[in-house]
Order: structure tokens, then C-alpha cells, then sequence
């Protein structure tokens, strides 16, 4: 049901963080946390603490449950706060120095920061911060609102990390630890998720209420678009460092990087996918179609809407091998020719002679998308029709997500028609925009004032691209070319 | 939708087998066949393949993608020739030399075989055997069989087989192969599933047509019970040294074991697991239930049939995490007493206020099914009841199934009305098990001839149990204790 | 010949560097002088080179043989200018970021750089750049220059590194990369080695002569106290930013440290250790001996010296046992009684009965020696008589050697007759402090203005200890603590 | 002064043998005996217990100390009994069943045996064993031993050793253990060494008399030609099943392959080896030499009895770099003409205009002196005489030593005065065969009867080569082909 650590052809998640005040176990529960958000990030895991006097830090490679499995590792992470990040592998490949939460010595004390989001004016600000003589040791955009603090003319650390925040442009949630508190923050739209919890006395932070559930704790609210949380021994402030803002919240957490047993927003996850799937059989019905077929294991949710409302059965027509998700076989050209199904598989027995409608939660490349409906076809399918819960995604996003260049995306490339044919289908179609506000609950899209962020379907960015459009900024980051040594 | 890798409170397959006669990458389609028979054991493989002058072999610890990954040790593994293994894993520790297939050099030539099942004389033929001068190298059963040919008066390999096979009791589907020739080989029962295939010139053997599919090969039959198959340069030739016996095939392939895609003996394994679901809707329906939730993921095919038959909604009201299996957290008393939840989440927005019927698939012990119903309670179910697709598991299994002792079975020990309660639900059924043989086509279970292997479930044990039943035969098969080497 | 790699009951040099500018194969260059220097550091090991546009960087835990054995590795490291280190374990344990050479992104371009020494006023400097807002990424002291460049308000690169050698205080020899040309720097006082070779065109930077010899290098000079040396296309050019100093060489490099195949400041250190057993020798004789044994492997040169001059056998009456230098049996009390010999043997043929001169270079703590003796009388010597190769050791340095603190060196706890009880002798001498600059070539000790540092004899420290005298400065220099990961 | 682990231009030793009986921590000093013992074999390591009821191993690759470094190694291996064994590296990689002690559950009990040596005529039992239905489990000619007992027709467990020792051709010293007893065994020549040693009421075996002094162990005697020994709870016991024979020991075992500190059949290593110079110094002086110089390290003991016979000065005027034997750097051309010295570099200072004497032990392929003489003449020697402490090696050894074939051998290629021509000498001189008699304390080689095996001088071989002599017994031993689980 959730997402494939290893599917190429979806959009990612780059990042989950996770924060703990007040529990003697704090970094117990962040390594559970962040579990729970593993969907979010499967590089790397780090956890920062803080036990009244001194910081630890542990970070490795890999899942969190490789990292973190060692008992002594969790001992040795000790005190009463910790925060906690998952890192998305973009490469498979990564410098150590660059697994979150960093960590720095100001001269106000340590402090720790972990970021799900993207900046978008990161190169300008750190040729800026290198020139005032800043030595970078990470390639993370997350090290620029350290220095920044670091060289902020304020005195208290609050007022540094406002200083550094009213210079940085983007998205963002941010956990932080200054050893007496840990803070909160999301950025102005609030494009990255960020909830409180409760558990006891114990106040917590989180990417999705998922990671609530896991430890037990009580879901207080979503952190607001431009709030600043601080918690420390009194309790929890809140701050709203840029006046009131309104909200655009991802609506693609909704489609497809949430996982469907989080609320966000007030919304479950899993019933606005179903949702959407309501939408989507009501605008591109398929009446006389005799099963519909989730692509596992994303679409699922979306396909119980769709068959629902369309009232058709619902059949899990294909199967997945949950054991790997790459290629292990090196083809040969006889291989290749077999046409290997490492991943998927055609339930033969419901599929023969039937017309089948396929949906899926989106699609990026549509390489894969070809290649299921060339499987299913394969298995005897009369006819295939493709019901995709989400717009056609045609713009990449620099919000945080890990997406292909614009032109690599199937939807900037063709049209819904010309799609139709590359995948092979007997009838195709994308939810509407205002189907997919609706299934969020919006009457529809207010595009004078969209609701959400959803600049992956419609290309209005709500916050400025800097470094995009600024060519000149657009240099190395670093003249150092590092490879991380191997663990 | 397949079975979690480490699922504890589930009844295990302890193995695959796939082989392969006259392709060029003989040993890659029997990687990808191992690697979609991955359910079927996943502590460790190994391939042997065979050139036209030597064998070449490599195993393995951990998953077929990791161990066979490096396309350096398919690249070794030539041939035209070769058979693989996959182990199940009952204590997370092996020997290397227990890794299949086994080889010997016997004074005919070289011999690889691998096998799926538990011979139920072993320790009497062991010690027969070591008395003879045979020196054993494993504590596998499986190594019996060379011992007994290696020992055999007969001149021809295959009638040193059939007199080892005339030896050996128990349960057996058997891939061989003495170079010039690839063997399969199914018990006078049948018990353990074989299927061949064909791919162009080529023939196949797997456990399951699902390994089948991943190389594009064509289902050809099953290999019926007691026949040998010998598949060499002249094509596919059958022996049947038993004469003919009737087949009594393990139904709890059907239940749990099997991959939902695979077909066995004619029958979809996804399409019986619907069968069932609705055979319980009928004999222990819930009509005013408000939906149906399947335990995940092996649940979820019963709980479609059940909801469809019930005319219930069906939907995925418990999330599951697919990120680990195992806690990783040592618990302190603190965070035990938060219940944490590695695994499994309730889908609340499904679930709060609701009458909830939980399908699963089988009880083992018990302590999953009580976690999940006090989680989907916690949820604010209002009212939980369990319907299991089986009947209760009773009994245990000597034929290859990694199974507690009997007086571990929660069946064992409890009436459903006790289960109910240790359970805590509000109604409790089991499919009866002429439901279950109704299930799978037959009008009702023969009581005298029964048409399946169901001993878990009746005690009716098919081959003799002597090893069992001959405490004196139950001495420790070795005096050497030796672990593996960490690899 | 060399030292042990993990006696640890005699000092330790922290580090070795080299580099190379101007040679296709710059890093396998680097990483062969490494090799040759592995005696000064055996913990990590890094690289970074430049070939005109980019920098590499590798850096790897454990021997250069290990770390850089993959041809890969080396061909990554592309350029013509290279750089390396040698890092000397003291806890087995090191962040991967402490591991030289350091690289920073500063305002000029690309900057790395590796030290052999140590600074003694780094937590000084560090605080004051912390509250300037700089950011440390390592706890090496090395970091404070980089820093200290990096907020010079200088423009030119090389009057930024002058600006920071004004700044810090202690023993430094530094090679430094900034990509168009390879700097060499010796502190004001030389007392850590760096000589300057030949290599066609090509020009080297090491910590000593061996290092030359390894590639077939010529060696062309000893870089000079306070010389600050710029490698470029142009050639060599030699800088003076301290003006002239009188060099304070370390003279404990010839005692211990140094190969005895380098040549240091003009004179063979082989030559020297002999030479300082004949002084010993003469100062205190042996008559009626009938043996010199050295303590394997560091007192061969200097027994080889005592014997000539003595006129009295040499022979190899201890043999070490080169494969291992820790205990791996953890000793039940039974075998801690056995007196267990893991490192050395007596050679009883040549011991038994005899009267026996024990030659060593230096003494630590004493308990290697206590059980040398030991071992030698069990042997049936008649009389042991031991003789060291150095003044008593009786003060730490501060200055680049892993010293124990001044209250657990033997030399300071006791006299020369209570150590000669201590370890258990019939007689026992240490070389004069003139007689040690005898064998060095001067006269004597000049005391008003000592020609070596020789702190740990006299505790004449030329270098003020800034750090150590301020107490205050003494403070934890990071409140993380994070430990490496395996690897 | 040891031997290099990685020195490809020497013979090697194939093996070291150890066995305790008695003692609670019998394991452990089986890995300290097997640590003393490691010079003989540096592969892999394993050890077989007995605690009165079970036997335990552990096998491992690589050093001792570093295989059963982990303390719960030792502390699984429980018992009073304990045999090991060090297995020596032809290829850098070796299959894990291969590692000895091999065990096997026979039908009297459990057996473990380990040896050091090599039989003649393996292949013709091995293909005699398999034809009556034995399976072997690893390609070593140890495992025939064991199928020979298994087989045999005795009942009493030393009554079915014997009958495989008398079926065995070779050279051989076993330790074996049957749970109640140790066993030793020579061969009948007694051409592999065997000593008894004593600790406390602990009864020891080993290969050599310093893995008995790294446990304090006193020396009792060594194990005769012949002889076999059986130890139990009554003490040691004494038997000679091959009646009286004349010894042939390995006279290259004090030329080269066991340690200097080391006694055999009651002469001293060292003393030998001095005296094997001494005669070199007598029969082939070199007296207007300047300095005599060893090949490190095995070249020291007999450079120094050349030059206290010859009166010339010793001087280590060859420094070895201990760190790594094997070059690690992909040589480009430009690096390979440098003639990069990995291993040695020449001490200039004493070399320079010098008359230079190399003393090495032997010389087996030539490659290495030829590049110690022109390292010597590049440091500016003005003559270069090489002197030899063994007579001309020029027969490959069957009996447990690791020679190239006889073709590779320099000296059976050429004449003296080819080598030297070859090799690049002033003079070249071996010491006589009588003068290596002599050494050892004969009057000379008795050519009747002699006194040592020296087949690799004189090409008389003790032992009938039987598989080396009847082509048709060199067939493939086994036709699989499996390379080790890298670990």
C-alpha cells in the first residue's frame, strides 16, 4: 500500500524529520519516528540529542532500521530532546557529511537542524555567506541557515534563526535543537508538511501523523503555514515570524508521497485518494468495463474509489514482488528479449478476456506505465483503459521533490491523446483540476488564490525560483568532488 | 499482497526450487526464478550449472538479488544446465554448507540436487548410512538421497535415484542435475508443488508458475505425484517408479504459501483465496457489519471474496509498513507500554465508530491476531469480528513447513469460543473445512480417500512419521557444533 | 627495522605528509610516499588532488595499502597536484572527518591542506573565530588555519596563508594544495621534518627522505625552519615570512620516530642510532658482557652501535612475531598466569647462562621493558644489563608526539637507580644528554641556545603552551560527540 | 626476522599444526599455539574442541588474530581438548570447506584431524574411495585420511587410524582428536616436525617449540619419525605402527621455514643458520669486503655468522617497509619505470662506495635479488657479492612445501655463473651441500643414507610421488567449480 523504496518512475519525497521534547527515551522515539516516515527518505537517517549538556549524534546509511539497530547505538544518543531526519537517495550514492540533522558550535552553543524542503535561492546565498569568509562542509542547502545564524549581528538565538529565515526563500519544514528547546518551523505557504503531537508530557514534531501513530502519541494540530514552534521545559510558544500568510499547501502529498494512514490538514490521506478515484469514474467512467485494476501499490486506494462509484468490481489484477525493486540480471540480449517481469506480475486468471481499467496515482516518464499495460495485454486483456488520479504532471517542482527536468516529463511532452498511444490504452484520462480540489474538499481551484500548491500540473510557483532563473547563480556548488567512503 | 519476509506468527514454505535444461543463460533465468520464488525461503540460495565439462556453483546468505547480484557470479555460473534453491530461514543463522544444491562427486560424475519438503526418516537412514562409512557434510535431509545413490548397487543413475527414492519417506519435490540431464522429481503424494515450463527450446522446472512468468516461459503441466521427470538433449521424457498413487497436495499452499498469481494443479491460488472468503461470508456471515478489512497482506484476496460475497465495502483500514519486519528497538519499560507499532497502522478515518470484519488468513500462536484487534479497538472500532480463511491449524506439519510444536498452535489448545476471547473480538469463525474443499472444487472433503494433504488441520498424516514415532531415532544428527562464518 | 605499528609503550609521531606538483600520476605518487610513511600514521589516510579545474578528494580509515588499493580510487583522483596525510591512531576510533587533508571552499577558489604537529593555542584561536561566526566541521586543529584564511582580510592567497601563520602558535609542517601551485610551510622552529625532492620535473613535498626514495626521487633540500615554499608552473619559490630563526629540530625524529633509511637535516638516521650506542657505549660500558641484545625493532641500531664499540657479540636474542601486536585472547586469570609472549621470544640458544646487554631506544611507561627483562631471565641469562639510547623521557609533548601526561612517564616518577630496580636489571644507563648531541654532531648541548627541541629530556619548551598554560582556554572544543561509522 | 606473509620469491610452508589435551582453556592456547605457529600458514585458521560431549569449531579466513579475536569464539569452543591448524594462502582464496581441522561423524563418534604435510598419492585413493560410494566435501588430501577410517573394517578407533596411515603415502604430522583422546602422528620419515610439550598437567602438540614458549610450555621431546602419539586422561602413549625407520627430516625447515627462536630435533634455528653463514664464510670468503649486509628479514641470522666468521662489519644497509608486502598501485608506465620500491629501500649511507656482501637464504625464481642487487648498486656500491645460506634449489617439493614447478626453479634453469650473470653480482656463492650438513652437526652427507630429506637440492625424493609418476592419477579432483562467500 505504500510507496516502493525503489520506484524510478514516481516523483519522491526527499526528506522526514522528526522532533522529541521531554522524554527520557527521546531518541528511542525519533528512531521509531522516522521509521514510520521511512517512505519519505531510504539514503540515509540521522538522530541529534541533547541530554542537559552535551550533544550526540548518530547518522548512517540506509534504512533507519539498519542504522539504528544497535542497542548501543540508541544508549549512546542520550537526553531528553532529539531530532531526526530521513534522507531520499537521489543517486544512491552520498557523502556522510551531508546525512541530516548537520550540526554546528555557534557561540551561543550547538545547535542541530533538519530540513524537509528545498530552498530556491541557496546559491546566492551561500556565494554571499563564502565572500564574508563561511567554510561549507556539506553540499546541503540546509548549511546555509546555519551560517547564516552563525553570522547574524543578533543576540538571541530566536532572533538569528528569524534573522536567517527572513533571508531564505523556498519550502521548508525545519526541526531544530538548541539543547534547551526544540523548534519548529514551516515556511510561509507551509508547502512541507508539519504536525504536533502529544504523548504524556512529551511534546512532539512530525512530517505526518503516521509517526505519531507508531509511538502512541495524540495528534494536536498541523503547524501553520509560517509558524515558528518553540518547545522547551515551559512548554509550547508559537511565533509567526512572517505576519499571516495564506497557505499552499502540496496537493501532491495528497496523490501520492503521504502515506494513506496520515492526516494532513485535517484530511485522511486514504480517503481523499479514494476520493479522487470517485472523481475520476464520475468525469472518464468506463461503464461496461469488468474489473478495475490498481497498479500496486500506490493506485490502490484511488482503484476502491474508482470501482465504487463506478461500480465495478474491484480485482488486485496485478502483483508485485515486494523482494527487490531493481534489476539484478545483467540482460543479455536474449534476456532482454524475454522481456524479465522483476517487479509485477498479471494475475492471468482475472484479467483473460476482460476489459480492465487500470489506475494508477500518476505518471512521470510512463515507462513503466507502458510496460504494465504491455503485461496486461500480454495476460489476455480485452481491453485496456488507464484512469489516472492526478492532473498530467507537467512541470518539474523545486520545492523539495525529486523530479525529472520538465522535458523528461511524459505530460510536457505529449498530450493526453498522444499519451494514450505511447502507453498503449484503449481510452486514457487524468482527473481534473478541480476534480482533484474537490476530492480535498475545495467547491474547486480559486485561481486567483489556488488553495494549494500544485505547480507540478499548472507551473504557477508560488515562491520565487532564484537560483533557476539567476543562470549566473547557477555555478558548482563546490569545486570538490568527494565520494563517500564506503560503509 | 505476498507474504511479509518475516511475519512470525505465520506457518512458512521452507523452500523453492527452479531448474533449467538447454538455454544459453541457464543460470540467470534460474536467478529470476529464484528470485520470484523469494517467499519460499529467503535465508539463503544457491545455483549449480553445468557447461557440457564442469559444474560451477555459488551460494549465498540473504535474498537472490543481493547474493546473486554481482553479474560476475552469473557470468561464472555457465551452462546450458543448471538448478537453483532458495532456504527458508528458521533461526536467522546457517551453515554454508547447508546451502543448496548440494553436489557430489559420485563415481558416475557429478550430481547437484535441491529440494523442497522434509523427509520424515532421515535420522533412521543417517545412521544406517554412517555405519556404512558415509561421512556426512551438512544436516540437511536432502544429503540422505546422495548418500543412499553414492551407496547404490545399480549401475545407471537413474536407477540409483529411483533406489534412493524407494528408501526416503516424507515429502519431496526434487530438481537434479547430473550434467547431461536435469531431473525433477515429486513425492508419491505430491505434496510439494512442481510445475514444468517451457521457453522456446527449453524446458523448465519451478515450484510455482509465478517463476514462470517473470522469464515469459509457458506453463506446460504439473508434475503429477510419484513421477520423475528427466529432461536431456532429447526433450522431456516421464518415469513413474511408485506406479500410480493418488495425489494428496498440501492445501495450505492454496491458504498461504503459494504467491496469489501462481496457478496450482489447474486452480488460481488468488482465485481459491476469494472462494474461501466467500464460503465464510456464507457459513459465518456478519450482515450488518460496516466493512471489511483484511489483515495485510496475506488477507486481503479472502477479504474481496468475503466482502463481495457479504456485500460489505471492502476497505484497507490497516496500513502496513513495509519498510522492516523485526523491532529494532530495544524496549525500555517506557516505550513498551506505549505499544508501539512496528508494523501494522489503523487507517482511522475508516475505522472510528465502525462494526469491523477483520479477514485473515490463518492463526499460528495467536499473539498478531490480538495486537491487531486491540489496534483496530484503539482505532475506535465499535465492534470487531475476526473470520479466518482456514480451518483452525491444529496440527503440526512434518512435510516441509516451518511450524511451532502442537502445543504452540493456538487451535491446539483453545475452542474458537476460548480463541474468541484470548482474541478479543466480538465474533469469531473459521471456514469449515468442506468450505475449504468446496474452495478449491471439490464438492466436499473424502473422508476416506481425502483429495488434499490437510494434516494441520485433521492430524491425518498421509506418509508415515518415523522419525517421529521412533523416539530413538530422534539422537542429534551431528556432535559438531559450528556456526557460519559472518559473511 | 621499522617501528611496530602498535607498541604502545613508546611515543608516536601523529602524522606524515607529501606532495606532488606537476606529474601525470600525481596521486598514485602521493599515495606511494604515503606508503612510505605509514610508519608516522596509521589510522587514516586522505588525498586530494587538482588537475586544473576540479578538486578530488578520497580519504579512507586504516593503511594506505588498504584504503587506496583500488585502482579506481586512484584514477579518480585525477590532476597534476596532489596532496596526502598519514593520521596516527590514538584511539582506534576517528570521525571521518577529522581525516587530512581538510578541504574548504573559500572566496579564492578551492583550498586543502594537511599538518604534521601540533598548534598550542588552537582553542584560543577557536574561540574567538566561533564568535566571528565561523563554523568547524573537524576537532583537528588544522581547521583554525583554514579558517583564519578564510577571514583574512587579505586578498592574495598566500599573504591570507602569511596572515594565518602569524596567528597560530606550536610545531607545524604543512603541505597545502590551492590548485595552481603545491605550498610547503615548516614552523618558525622546524621541528617537525619536511624535506623537498626531485622527480624530473616534477617537485615533492615529504616528511622525509624515504619517501623520495620509494618513487625514485632525488632529494634536493630540507625545507628550512620558518620557510614557507610555493610550488607553481614557474618553478619553486622559497617565501620567509618569520624572518630567520635558529631551528630547533625535534631530536627525538632520530632517536625513534624516523626511518632509519631517511636522512634528516643532512646526517643518516641509521648512522645516528649507531652512533648514539657507541656514545652509550663509551659513557656506560659493559666489560665483561658476553651479548648486546636489542630490543626488537627500534634498538637495533643503536645495539649494532653499542656492540662495535663495545667490542662484544651482537646477536638477535629477542624475536618479535610480526603478526599481531595486540593480545586477541582475552585472558582468563589461568592464562594471564601463563605469562603469555605475544609480541617477542627470547632466543634461548644464545641467552641461556649468559651476560646479557638489552639495547633499547627510549622508555615510556617501563612495562614493556619490565617484561622483556622478564622474559630474558627466564631465558637462564645470568645477568641482564640494559642500556637506552636516549635521555630519560620525563616530560610530554606538546608539539605532534602521542605522549602519555608527565605523571605516567617512568622518568618523571622515578630516578635512574629506582628504574633500574623497577624493570628488574642488574645494571641499567641512559645516554648522556651531550652524548646524544654528540652523535648528532655538535659538541655538546649549547644550553644557552639549545641547537634541538629536546623538551621531553629537559622540559625546555621553545614554543610557548598557550592552551595548556590558560586554563580557561582548556575547554571542550565541541559539545557533540559522535563516533565514526563502521566502515 | 620472521618470514614476510607475502614474499612470492620464497618457498612456503603449507601448514602448522597444535593440539592441547587437558586443559579448561584448551581452545584459547590452541589459538595462541596457532598465532606462534602463524609464519607457517597465514590463509585461514580453525579450531576443533571437545568438551566431553560435543565437539565445537570455528574456521575462519585470514590471521589468527584476527578470526578468533572476538572472545566469544574462544568462549564457544568449550573443552579440555582443542586441535588447530594455519592454513597457507597459494591463491588468495580458498573455499571455507577446505579450512581444516576437517570433522567428520563417524560411525564410532565424532573425528577431527589436522595436517600439516602433503601425500603422493591422494588421487589414486581419492578415485578408489569415491568408486565405493565415499563423498567427499572438500578437495584436500586431509579428507582422504578420514573416508580411509571410515571405511576400514576395524572396530578400535586407532586400529582404523593405522589402517589409513598404512594406505597413505607422503608426508605428514597430524594432530587428530576423538573427543576422549588427541592423537599425533609423524609420517614415517618424520619429514614434517612434531613436537611434545607440557603444561602443567596439559599434554601439547605443535609444529614448533615456539607455540609451546608463547604459553610457557615446557619442551619434552620431539615426536619421533614414525611414531604415533595417543594422549587421554592416563597420559601420553607411545606407538610405532610402521616398526623402526630412519628419520629424514626437512633440512629446509632450518634454512628457512621455521622460526629462528625455534628448536628442532635439539638444534637451535638461529645457531644453525649463524653456522650455515659461518660455513659460507669458510668455503666462499669474501675478505677485502667492506660490509655485509642480510636480505631482510630471513637473510639476518646466517649474515651474521658470515660476518663474525669472515670479520667483516654487519650493517642493516637494507631497510624492509613492514607495512604491506604487495604493490598496491596499478603501475602506468611512467610509474613502472620508476621502479618503485615497495617492499625494501637501500640504507645509502652505508652502501655508497661500499664492497657489499649480500647474505640471502636461497633463492627460488631469482626475481627479487636481481631487484635487491640493482637497488644496492643504484645506492652507489662498488662491488656487490651475493652469498647464499642453502645449497642450489632445483627440485619442485611434494611433501607439504609450496615451490614452483621445477622449470621456474632459477638454479635449475642455470649454472652458478649464469646466475650471477643473471642476477647481476661481482660473485656469486651457495653454501656446499656438506657445509649445510655440517651446520646441522653432521660430518657431512651420508649419500647412502642420508641423513635428511634434501630433495630439493639433490632431486633424491624420499617418498614414491605416485600421483606425480602415474599420469593417469592426475585427473581433475573434483569437477566442480565454487569459489568461496567472500566474508
Amino acid at each position: 500500500m505504500n510507496k516502493s523504496p525503489f520506484d524510478d518512475d514516481k516523483l519522491h519525497e526527499e526528506c522526514g524529520v522528526f522532533g522529541v521534547f521531554g522524554h527520557d527515551d527521546a531518541s528511542a522515539l525519533v528512531a521509531l519516528g522516522l521509521h514510520a516516515l521511512q517512505h519519505r527518505g531510504q539514503e540515509a537517517s540521522g538522530i541529534v540529542s541533547f541530554d542537559g549538556e552535551d550533544f550526540y549524534a548518530h547518522r548512517a546509511q540506509g534504512l533507519v532500521g539498519k542504522g539504528f539497530s544497535d542497542p548501543n547505538v540508541i544508549a549512546r544518543l542520550k537526553g531528553y530532546a532529539a531530532i531526526g531526519h530521513n534522507r531520499y537517495s537521489t543517486t544512491g550514492e552520498t557523502l556522510a557529511r551531508n546525512i541530516q540533522p548537520l550540526y554546528a558550535d555557534l557561540s551561543f552553543g550547538g545547535f542541530a537542524v533538519a530540513h524537509n524542503g528545498n530552498l530556491t535561492n541557496t546559491h546566492q546565498l551561500r556565494q554571499e555567506l563564502v565572500t564574508q569568509g563561511a567554510i561549507f562542509q556539506s553540499t546541503t542547502d540546509t548549511e546555509v541557515i546555519i551560517h547564516l545564524m552563525a553570522l547574524s549581528k543578533k543576540t538571541a538565538i530566536i532572533d538569528r534563526l528569524v534573522d536567517a529565515l527572513h533571508q531564505i526563500k523556498g519550502a521548508y519544514s525545519l526541526v531544530a535543537c538548541t539543547g534547551d528547546r526544540v523548534i519548529g518551523v514551516r515556511d510561509p505557504y507551509g508547502i512541507r508538511p508539519l504536525v504536533l503531537g502529544r504523548l504524556g508530557d512529551s511534546h512532539i514534531l512530525a512530517s505526518e501523523t503516521c509517526a505519531l501513530d507508531i509511538i502512541g502519541a495524540t495528534y494536536v494540530r498541523d503547524v501553520e503555514a509560517g509558524e515558528l514552534i518553540i518547545i522547551d521545559k515551559d512548554g509550547v510558544h508559537s511565533k509567526r515570524p512572517f505576519g499571516d500568510k495564506s497557505s499552499r499547501f502540496c496537493i501532491f502529498e495528497y496523490i501520492y508521497f503521504a502515506r494513506p494512514d496520515s492526516f494532513m490538514e485535517g484530511h485522511s490521506v486514504y480517503e481523499v485518494r479514494k476520493e479522487i478515484g470517485a472523481e475520476l469514474a464520475r468525469e472518464a467512467p468506463c461503464v461496461d468495463a469488468d474489473l478495475v485494476v490498481p497498479v500496486p501499490d500506490s493506485g490502490v486506494p484511488a482503484a476502491i474509489g474508482f470501482a465504487e462509484a463506478g461500480k465495478i468490481p474491484f480485482e488486485l489484477g496485478i502483483i508485485r514482488n515486494h523482494y527487490v525493486g531493481r534489476t539484478f540480471i545483467e540482460p543479455t540480449d536474449q534476456i532482454r528479449h524475454l522481456g524479465v517481469k522483476m517487479k509485477h506480475n498479471a494475475n492471468k486468471a482475472f484479467i483473460e478476456g476482460k476489459k480492465v481499467v487500470l489506475v494508477d496515482d500518476s505518471i512521470v516518464r510512463g515507462t513503466t506505465s507502458q510496460k504494465i499495460v504491455e503485461m496486461v495485454r500480454q495476460a489476455g486483456a480485452k481491453e485496456v483503459h488507464m484512469r489516472i488520479a492526478s492532473p498530467p504532471t507537467a512541470h518539474s517542482c523545486f520545492y523539495g521533490i525529486d523530479t525529472p527536468s520538465t522535458e523528461n516529463l511524459l505530460a510536457h511532452r505529449m498530450s493526453v491523446d498522444e499519451i494514450q498511444d505511447f502507453i498503449g490504452v484503449d481510452s486514457m484520462a487524468y482527473v481534473s483540476i478541480d476534480g482533484l480540489y474537490r476530492a480535498v474538499g475545495a467547491a474547486k481551484r480559486d485561481n486567483g488564490a489556488p488553495q494549494y500548491c500544485d505547480a507540478c500540473f499548472t507551473g504557477e510557483y508560488p515562491v520565487e525560483l532564484v537560483d533557476h532563473t539567476d543562470k549566473s547563480a547557477r555555478t558548482k556548488i563546490s569545486s570538490l568532488n568527494e565520494r563517500r567512503q564506503k560503509g
